[in-house]
């Protein structure tokens, strides 16, 4: 809670937000109290059915899929305390609550039962997609019951023949005279897809309409509803039947069905916004949903790094190198230095990683209240971290994760501790929503290529900023210089690769995009942390707050530049590098 | 298989060993023929039940304890073909097979099914204790039936109170009149502990006599049978209890057990070899142990690499980034360089490993034929070697596992493939058998100082010696380059580090260990490489051999150049860096 506060307020600001009309019904006391409400739930509805709902698992019998019991409450509790739609214009009746403060509770939500927070955090972003995009009648008749927390919503992206190409799926939507279109075609890997108790579920799905353009092109965006409203209100079936599940290494208790449409030609869709522009619309969902796998990757790495330092501090075992004795009493061993670099590891992700997210969720607010070139310049670079804030948290997520595990020894691997469910979870974070490999060539491919470079440049500026400030303080400034250092690296490896693409070579311009996106990310946590020394540096000259927690942010920077920042020395050498072996040739090496 | 064979013949010439007298009786065709009924056996009787040994797990049940019901088949079995006791010479029962090709063999049955491998091989390293420092009684009494298959062998070192530090042990035995003493005590985790169709198990415990001196010097060796043997011949209780079972992630086929000793004050023991030298003797069964340990997360990593390569290739999707017509058809994934990416890792890690191991195992086999200096310089050679072939191939193994499970996508994550599984299960791996820090105190606190460095020396001089070999091979000799330049800078890392140990300054010394272990495993896969990159070299001038198959050995070892070898360069400037954030001093900062 500490960190999420000092996030919030001493390093990203949010306060400055409440100068604007939109929203200027907030205070620091109100987003206080908000959080203070989501800790309160999380600890109370949550987390005491994190292992349960993993043991217990989803099973499809007759038809019906069977979530654990407490999933509907939930998900109906989120939704009647406006959480869904939190964000959303007073008008509709949402709480025009920032995206920073949204995000925050959605990390204590995820911290405590990262399964279980899928289903209401999954329904936002498909309601958002219907308001941003669909007709009136459309929000009327799905999206009120989406917020109350009474249907379900999902993203139907996913064939099986088409899984990270999106441009190759082929459920078909055939026009019908009422001005619907008819559905027919297979989805899977659907998260929260069918349960029982849901009154419905509404699928915002990608399908191709009869006489579409191939490719990209021709996608359009449809609701397809599990069951239909009739003229009375009543709900039908409305075709769509969950052919299975898909049984999971974690997140175990958030349901993956595999959905047929159509089988009896039956299935109705309503189509979103205009003909053939579906991919466009749904990226809006996938990159508030990609931001939220950031979180979800952080928030689990957040709540293992608290059980590996409980552990540690209640473990006592083994000397320290210097006290040989074998009849000294043996120590915590939160004093060995070797966990207590796996600890500080962890805590450089999780606390970094939260910072970039806040960093984008600011972002996204910004937006919606500026206009012209600041609009169009946070736009910019939210698009540019987009990929960043979901990889860096998932991948590093796992890895911290796994140094949570190490920190209990052979209890780490069994079930009595929660280390090994953590583990189990968030392994999903760097696969769905776009795998790292897709993200990856998102951010070298298109975004740092987009308008020429701008929101590369933007980033760049940025962080100089930052960088700048920091001279003004002391045990910050020495970190900005070796992060400038590597950054000026960084320019020159970026205009090495894009001197590829400029030369057509595309596929040697982006064979090592995942390692150019590893070194992406830990400049900008570093610059993430950076902010942080400079925060903490500051309520230590105010001599406000806590001393000893802003003492602890400035030693977890300087563990980060000490050892994570020197992870992009073998990086920057492997982009410089023009031997490329893994660009397929006429023979096959992989045997 | 062709991989085995290449690396016994070509890299490590196993037929060299044929030379000596101990090992006279063997020629290539009967370890082809031995390599080729493990394979058989693997297929046939191993891998059917992988899956199916994870789902079922084991089970304690009224006192007792319920495995797999093909584990005793298997140990049965392994035990009637004389792969148990395998190495051990013609005089008592073995068939003086070199370790070369007992590690193997035990790597083919360890890629198909992990779990069941693990009691022949636990019960093969306790009957080696007894041979190696135990009374002929002991012999006669309890290893004749280990070997065949019947008994049951187990390491007991581990308790509640004493993880990772074994000078803490408080298990007691007490002197009684006939020279056997009473046992009082708890172990946990415990391998292969108990299961009711074993007619025995024997369990190598550590424990400390009544008026031993303090820490490790006052630790004895036992033999503690499940069951005492009587005068008749017939088995009956020696009072040791299964008080539960781990409930672990992954191994879910190998059972762990937590024992107590002595309940009824009945639990006699038998001393092994001299009072107070238990941890000198349980260090050879360790060091074993960790050499199959390193093993065992090889072979996961293989099963799992092969795994996601038969999925690449048949897996279509996408099309490269040269050739974005979307009308065009997709291409198998095996053909995008993010794919072979990943899959040149996983090959690179686990041929690299299994090279090392092979190294180590040779030196195993060349210390039982030589004497004197020679001897001597493959003991230490081993020993240093022996924390750092525990490591890199499970360390590196988990992230090979992980990358196959990323090569699958989403499926990757289902249960439907099984590399959820191997993800589970190579994770012990860096656990179990002395954890990576563990195995870093030994490599830079005891291996790197012993007898003045000794060690480092020998090996500095065994790689230095293919560097020099690698002139003569062109595609070799560049990567050999490289690799000498790594070599000089770990030289200055170490005496930098041996300063700190010089000048008492042991915590500092120490702090690193793991990054120093990290960077040690980087060099010496590396000097692997090396050897392998000849080795495939010199075939192709030869003519003879699949000259295909040596290509993809010599651009597996341009992967590993370009893509592994520069992450030395961040472990380096660490390494040389004189801040150290982990030793605890007067303030906490992990919060």
């Amino acid at each position: 809670m500490e960190n999420i506060k000092f996030l919030l307020y001493n390093v990203h600001n949010i306060e400055s937000l409440f100068t604007h009309e939109k929203f200027s019904e907030y205070n620091r006391e109100a987003i206080d109290m908000m959080m203070d409400a989501s800790k309160d739930y999380a600890d109370r509805e949550l987390h005491p059915y994190l292992e349960e709902m993993d043991r217990q698992g989803c099973e499809l019998e007759n038809g019906e899929v069977t979530v654990h019991p407490h999933i509907p409450k939930i998900f109906a509790d989120i939704g009647e305390a406006g959480w869904i739609n939190a964000t959303r214009a007073f008008e509709v009746g949402g709480m025009q609550l920032p995206h920073m403060a949204h995000h925050a509770g959605g990390f204590i939500y995820s911290a405590a039962n990262n399964s279980a927070v899928g289903y209401p955090m999954l329904t936002a972003g498909a309601a958002s997609l219907i308001v941003s995009f669909g007709a009136e009648e459309l929000f009327e008749k799905f999206v009120k019951k989406m917020w109350a927390g009474k249907w379900q919503g999902t993203m139907a992206l996913t064939e099986p023949d088409a899984g990270s190409s999106l441009s190759d799926i082929t459920t078909s939507a055939k026009r019908q005279a009422d001005g619907t279109f008819k559905i027919t075609g297979q989805k899977i890997f659907i998260s929260g897809g069918d349960y029982k108790e849901a009154e419905n579920v509404i699928h915002l799905m990608l399908a191709r309409i009869e006489d579409a353009p191939k490719g990209a092109k021709g996608i359009s965006l449809f609701v397809v509803p599990k069951k239909r409203i009739e003229e009375n209100g009543s709900l039908t079936p409305n075709d769509v039947t969950t052919a299975g599940l898909f049984h999971k290494m974690g997140q175990r208790g958030y349901v993956t069905t595999h959905l047929i449409m159509g089988e009896q030609e039956d299935c109705i869709g309503h189509l979103v916004g205009a003909e053939n522009s579906g991919l466009k619309y749904m990226f809006q969902m996938m990159n508030s949903a990609r931001i939220e796998v950031g979180l979800t990757g952080a928030s689990i790495a957040s709540a293992a790094y608290y059980a590996s330092l409980e552990y540690a501090q209640e473990r006592v075992q083994g000397r320290l190198p210097s006290a040989k004795d074998p009849t000294s009493p043996p120590t915590s061993i939160l004093n060995h230095a070797d966990v207590r670099r796996m600890l500080f590891f962890q805590k450089a992700v999780v606390e970094g990683s939260l910072s970039l997210i806040l960093e984008c969720s600011k972002l996204i607010d910004l937006i919606s209240v500026s206009n012209g070139k600041e609009k169009e310049e946070c736009h910019l670079l939210l698009e540019l971290l987009t990929p960043i804030v979901k990889t860096y948290p998932t991948e590093m997520g796992i890895q911290s994760v796994s140094m949570g595990l190490q920190c209990l020894g052979g209890y780490g691997f069994c079930v009595d501790f929660p280390l090994e469910q953590f583990h189990r979870d968030v392994r999903i974070t760097a696969l769905y929503e776009g795998t790292t490999g897709i993200q990856s060539l998102d951010l070298l491919g298109r975004k740092m290529l987009m308008q020429d470079g701008a929101a590369a440049k933007l980033l760049f500026g940025e962080i100089s900023k930052t960088l700048n400030e920091a001279n003004d303080f002391e045990r910050s400034t020495r970190h900005a210089t070796s992060l400038f250092s590597v950054l000026t690296d960084y320019q020159q490896v970026l205009s090495r690769l894009v001197g590829l693409a400029m030369k057509g070579q595309t596929d040697e311009f982006l064979a090592d995009a995942n390692l150019f996106m590893e070194l992406s990310g830990i400049i900008v946590i570093g610059w993430q942390w950076i902010k942080q020394g400079i925060a903490a540096e500051k309520g230590l000259k105010s001599g406000a707050g806590d001393g000893a927690y802003f003492e602890s942010k400035i030693k977890t920077m300087d563990y980060y530049f000490a050892y994570e920042l020197p992870k992009t020395k073998g990086l920057i050498q492997r982009l410089m590098d023009d031997e490329i072996v893994t660009i397929k040739d006429d023979q096959e090496y992989l045997v």
